[in-house]
């Protein structure tokens, strides 16, 4: 099964994939980014977003998509265009995929570390750990968003668990 | 010309469709909502609201569509449902139509008033004035879209005299 985790943003979407086999055992495929520019206006780059999301589900086809929730503390006006971007990458992904599971950073840091207030130089690490990375996935967006598709993997195996 | 005007929601997306001559006179043409229901989670209504625009594009085929910008003080949690909607009304419309402008509410204030603090009511009544409506049309989602037609229509005519 292929697990996509994004961690949503304007300026940066991070992305993660995942596959996991019958024994629960996850590896990771592919992370990265997808980027649009500042100087280009907001709807533009929303666009410019559907698309490059569009072309990673081509290549990807995943059975499952993780979407990090925002948190919304810091900078409201950055908050308001990553719920914009947000919507966005929602909206695509289930349209190519009903399977769409949502997480907060609560949820995912309590599904990697078994603390809900960890840090996130700790996610990271445990991330690069469980997958058996040589170092820490960069640009941070895509070391998140293979965390929530981690977070994913574990939350959908304990949830088969309890069906039986 | 159609100037198509949106207030965005989740719940409840507001739209206005305005026909101005070439004597920068304008009518209202139409003017509704597009409703998600609240039961639903949060990629599926935007789905719904995308369909729901697409909809509305086909039908009315805009020469300019005007959104109004996000005012953020009350609620941030029903704010970032609402730039969650904003992002897909965004998108689907860049899509469809090259000429989309953004207004801040205080923008559509200070246009149909010459106050960029009047009451909603007053905006209403003006808009309804204006538009020779009998009424103030309803929803309010319906009356704040045609209002942002109505600011684009106004702002747009002037930029038209500064270019001569």
């Amino acid at each position: 099964m292929i697990i996509l985790g994004i961690d949503p943003g304007i300026a940066t979407l991070g992305y993660g994939v995942l596959q996991k086999d019958g024994n629960g055992n996850v590896a990771a495929e592919d992370y990265g980014v997808v980027t649009t520019p500042k100087q280009e206006n907001l709807a533009v780059r929303l666009a410019m977003l559907e698309e490059g999301l569009n072309a990673l589900l081509d290549k990807v086809r995943p059975d499952e998509v993780a979407v990090e929730e925002l948190f919304f503390s810091k900078n409201v006006t950055t908050g308001i265009a990553v719920a914009h971007a947000r919507g966005v990458a929602l909206l695509t992904c289930v349209k190519r995929c009903g399977r769409l599971f949502e997480y907060t950073p609560m949820q995912i840091k309590q599904a990697l570390t078994g603390y809900g207030k960890a840090e996130k130089r700790q996610i990271q690490l445990v991330t690069a750990n469980l997958l058996r990375l040589k170092s820490v996935p960069r640009p941070d967006d895509a070391a998140d968003a293979l965390a929530v598709a981690l977070c994913h993997s574990f939350t959908s195996r304990l949830s088969g668990l309890y069906r039986i």
